[in-house]
């Protein structure tokens, strides 16, 4: 299933070096860590030098990931120019945030899923079959028979239970079930890692989730759904931003909805758009209008826009491709 | 893995009867319908003569079931004496419904992984460690190699996805991932069957979980969350019964919350309970208290109460509990 890549290549580049540094994207979820902490588990237990860097650092919901000490918030410095650099789970190198821009360092290797992965590192392994790069890296480990540890193979479940929305909501072969059945064997305690994934969470989302169901719009016969998240809305119910993540499920549960998607306050000029889709309709084109990206089904962008000005554009430009 | 009971017989009951009526419990669940309708379709395939009752007959939320035709309300009388009468996915037999007590019938088989299961029958398949009805069904199917179609693994695959809230919150081996595995190779969608499980909702649906969020009610430092469904709530949404279950899921993501329950206005002085638990929690000893019973982490009962009256009897008995 995996495509072509250099697995010579890729066997030497672990064992001639000896000294790594991970990065994955900013407002990371469960596969941007798991990915970048399992392979970093993997390394490390070769005796290899790794740290594992995403901008936000370990954020709360996800101190439950075993061996997560590994990781750190990135320092504004490159790392020695001998640690080789790994990007995961990254379409592309801004995907990190603009403190590796700032490194100005080339990309050793990268391994991810997304279709749209601009192949940018001097060795990629690319997947946009995979469920995660989780199931990328996985994948590789096996085939150099590296040794997975427990911790390793949680953090690699994590990814795949998250980015697969609980084996849901995908297509994807049978061997990705068979996949989490070799991460269960591992050690991985599928129980465990779902409360700790999906049932985590504080008050304050309850809260947010309650604020934001009270005042989604259905428009378009019910066709297009979507809320607005405004910083207020996070004072008031005592959330985080991170707490919003997959908020947009519930409005796609409704079985007349095509595109679901909401608009986030990062500034009074500066909007975040998440878009979601069903039945065929690719949400990267509307994303590409607003220079974002991401899968057909999942796709994102930033706009530089007050929030009712985006709306206004977001709406209209979903309207012109459901017609 | 599962517990002994007689292949033999098991064999020979379905070679040397030709005419099955397959029954499961009211309030169906995805399980309830997947197995029941899985198994008669193997059975069907096999040339048999198979009539599937459920109380309710197929409700529209699960129409998308391939072979659901099969499935009728049960008729007053009762069938043809030499037809076999399978219970599946009941703990005892009063769980399909007073019809079948009408019927005054025995019940020749029973395919279950209810842990309180009474062994009612005169053949019984009973494995509490099973996902689900449907993986004890369709492991039999296996060791006595009788064909699978794909739209009767589709109907396993429901069962065990919706029984195991999408392969999370249950402890469970590597081999349920497996079997996952196989349904998938014998033709069952997961995206396709997890998108209809999951999220083919009517609006009104959304509109009375809005509510049902907006009256949520978190107790004794939040390890316990509640909430009332009343008559006029649905008649208020449009939404019916059955477009309620699953909401305790959304109560027991706070991290916080021990037990969450519900109460359901059947009429002023019938209340129907239902229980989940996290962290240990046997909901079974609350349930058992009203004449109920369930699994050790979902359980339920019906109230010869009021819903005020329920709701203080239940708070009080969770509270002893707890301390």
């Amino acid at each position: 299933m995996q495509p072509e890549y250099d697995l010579a290549a890729l066997k030497s580049f672990f064992k001639e070096n000896s000294s790594f540094v991970i990065l994955s994207h900013c407002r990371p979820d469960g596969d941007a860590y798991g990915s970048a902490i399992g392979l970093g588990l993997i390394l490390k237990d070769l005796g290899k030098k790794v740290v594992v860097h995403i901008e936000e650092g370990l954020q709360e919901h996800f101190r439950f990931l075993p061996g997560s000490s590994i990781l750190q918030t990135p320092p504004p410095q490159a790392p020695d120019p001998c640690a080789k650099i790994i990007l995961v789970d990254c379409s592309n190198a801004n995907r990190p945030g603009s403190y590796f821009e700032s490194w100005s360092r080339k990309v050793d290797l990268n391994f991810d899923h997304h279709i749209d992965n601009t192949l940018f590192a001097t060795l990629n392994v690319v997947d946009p079959q995979a469920s995660s790069t989780s199931e990328v890296i996985f994948r590789c480990i096996e085939k150099l028979s590296l040794p997975c540890s427990k911790e390793a193979a949680s953090n690699f479940y994590v990814g795949l239970l998250t980015d697969t929305n609980a084996f849901c909501f995908r297509s994807f072969p049978p061997e990705t079930f068979e996949l989490a059945a070799k991460l269960v064997r591992l050690g991985a305690d599928p129980e465990q890692l779902s409360v700790f994934s999906f049932r985590n969470y504080p008050l304050s989302r309850f809260y947010l989730l309650r604020e934001v169901l009270n005042q989604t719009q259905f428009v378009e016969q019910s066709q297009i759904a979507f809320y607005i998240l405004t910083q207020d809305m996070y004072q008031r119910t005592g959330s985080v931003p991170g707490e919003s993540e997959n908020f947009l499920y519930y409005l796609q549960m409704v079985n007349s909805v095509i595109v679901a998607f909401m608009l986030e306050e990062l500034s009074p000029v500066l909007t975040r758009l998440s878009l979601r889709s069903s039945k065929n309709f690719d949400v990267r084109q509307v994303a590409s209008k607003f220079g974002g990206g991401g899968h057909k089904q999942a796709a994102g962008a930033r706009l530089k826009l007050g929030l009712e000005e985006a709306k206004r554009a977001v709406l209209s430009e979903i309207k012109a491709l459901l017609r």
